[in-house]
């Protein structure tokens, strides 16, 4: 299968989401917009306009895509596309205050630039104004939208808090771990993926079938987003090679042959739970750590489950009867989103 | 006019607003509730229950009985309670995080405990849980009653934007000291005064006028407070004596000193822009500020201005025909709230 359609879908979202976002971020007070307008890749951080913009815009095209998989036309979706879009940045920009992330896509962070406060609050206003312009949608389901979207947004707050507890601990279960990207990256997708329809007032299947098939991306995009911050190549991924080993990360793939034990699962852990050198582990550690994991099956369990998730993904939209058009689209969006090149 | 009601009414409040607010906080992850009942003041930090409960419930209560002023029963109000209890929480919590205060009512602070990310997350979650909880309401005016406290969010956010930024500049408006505290503390009481007669389906005229008599209850509620960061005796602040001074707050009495100008202005001015000794000013420096701006007229600008802010809070409500027992103990309660002892 071929992702033909996606690049397409996601070019159409960003000629008819931007005017809509601009306008919402254009509420804001001056320093948070402008804060907000660096973040989103609009201005530089003098304030001069920047071409280009920040994101592929993945949440906002399956919120448009949605309304369209209710039969609705996709400008139902737009205040639900600003919304998702809304609180994903508010997440960005907290999440890089707490990580101390001091640059996101080769940009320096908000937090980097003007201090935490900044970050903070601009994240804080994002939220407040994504609930704000849901509840503003001419559709009789804004407050059922806006419902939905807060509940996901507690779900990921929960994934962060699962995520930081983490980092602290010397075990964690593979169970846990999916929950916590359940969370962190699920809830937001499921949520994008069926807030269109919700607007739409599709009835409760359509909307259920959406949300699950959203759910089961999240974690496909997650295992493939682990697997690039292992094996993924810098021009992809746009961070340095190894990063999230060098970082020590328990992501999918690292948590998969903890928990398996074994010979490479003990050797693994020992170096998880050695001191750091204080210049930070060398490329060669990394690789060998990066070997160490293939051979123990990481990155073939990892792999293999983004498949299947994405195999679920698509049988959840089967249980119900979708337009052609939408149903191809989303299909494929999932499909290119989760064959990123490593 | 004496003050006999305002204390049953917000006695009243708490024990029909603290069950609802219990079921809520229930719904969080295991961490993030157990920093907010802590926050809360439910828990001591070892998670152990606590009495007493944290401030007085200004906030809810208005949201009841604006829902009485309506004509409507008080329960009708019970999630707007809820909701601007829970948006007043995310707000300090994020203040405590950027403010660098470690102590809150004399319990150490959420992020001084728990760390930064604690805080800020925690201060999402309510935030969130906020919109859910109201969006959840059996009223058909929930979505309206949403937008309203979204709107008053950004206000607040927009607020601290601001006093963040006076920090940092050597002059300062009052207008936009006055600007500032209309977000910081008068957008919420104008929203917590008005949205339980939206959840009723009050009468646009009435939700205006209670909205516009919140909002100068709140202009005269910060100028208490800043008479009180001045002039006011820790046991009734449960501050340290002359806070504000001490931390070269720019509040509204000395803004207003500043920008009358004059000797005792220009005198205020260069103590404000000349270093801070090491070990912070000597009381009697601080004893001899407060006079030289109480000379100068700030104290009686900022009582004469909070009773003549008290004034229009009660004009507003006369705009319109209220239940006479709503009526009173809405004027009771303002009165009582700007009448701490100094």
């Amino acid at each position: 299968m071929t992702a033909v359609l996606a690049p397409t879908a996601l070019d159409r979202c960003r000629t008819s989401v931007l005017p809509a976002m601009a306008d919402a971020v254009a509420r804001l007070d001056p320093a948070t917009r402008a804060a907000a307008e660096y973040h989103l890749g609009w201005t530089e951080a003098d304030g001069s306009p920047r071409s280009g913009g920040a994101g592929k815009g993945v949440r906002p095209t399956l919120a448009l895509l949605s309304a369209e998989a209710a039969g609705a036309d996709s400008r139902v979706g737009v205040p639900g596309a600003v919304a998702v879009e809304l609180v994903h940045n508010f997440s960005l920009l907290h999440d890089d205050v707490m990580d101390r992330d001091s640059e996101r896509r080769h940009r320096t962070t908000v937090w980097a630039l003007w201090g935490e406060s900044a970050a903070i609050l601009t994240g804080d206003a994002l939220l407040a104004l994504a609930a704000e312009v849901l509840l503003e949608a001419p559709s009789s389901h804004a407050a059922a939208a806006t419902r939905e979207l807060m509940t996901a947004t507690r779900e990921l707050v929960r994934g962060q808090v699962e995520d930081l507890s983490f980092e602290t601990r010397t075990t964690v279960a593979l169970e846990e771990c999916l929950r916590m990207a359940d969370g962190k990256t699920g809830a937001l997708l499921a949520a994008s993926s069926c807030i269109g329809a919700i607007l739409a007032g599709a009835p409760e299947p359509v909307v259920a079938a959406l949300r699950d098939s959203g759910r089961h991306l999240g974690a496909a995009f997650q295992l493939v987003d682990d697997l690039l911050g292992i094996w993924g190549s810098p021009a992809v991924t746009g961070k340095p090679v190894l990063s999230d080993l060098r970082a020590r990360k328990k992501s999918l793939p690292v948590t998969y042959v903890l928990c398996r034990g074994g010979a490479e699962g003990e050797e693994l852990a020992a170096w998880c739970a050695a001191d750091r050198p204080a210049q930070g582990d060398s490329e060669d550690v990394l690789r060998d750590m990066a070997a160490l994991i293939e051979r123990a099956g990481g990155r073939h369990w990892a792999s293999a489950e983004a498949e299947e998730q994405l195999r679920l993904a698509d049988a959840a939209l089967d249980r119900v009867c979708l337009p052609d058009g939408a149903r191809a689209e989303l299909a494929d969006l999932a499909r290119y989103l989760t064959r990123r090149e490593s």
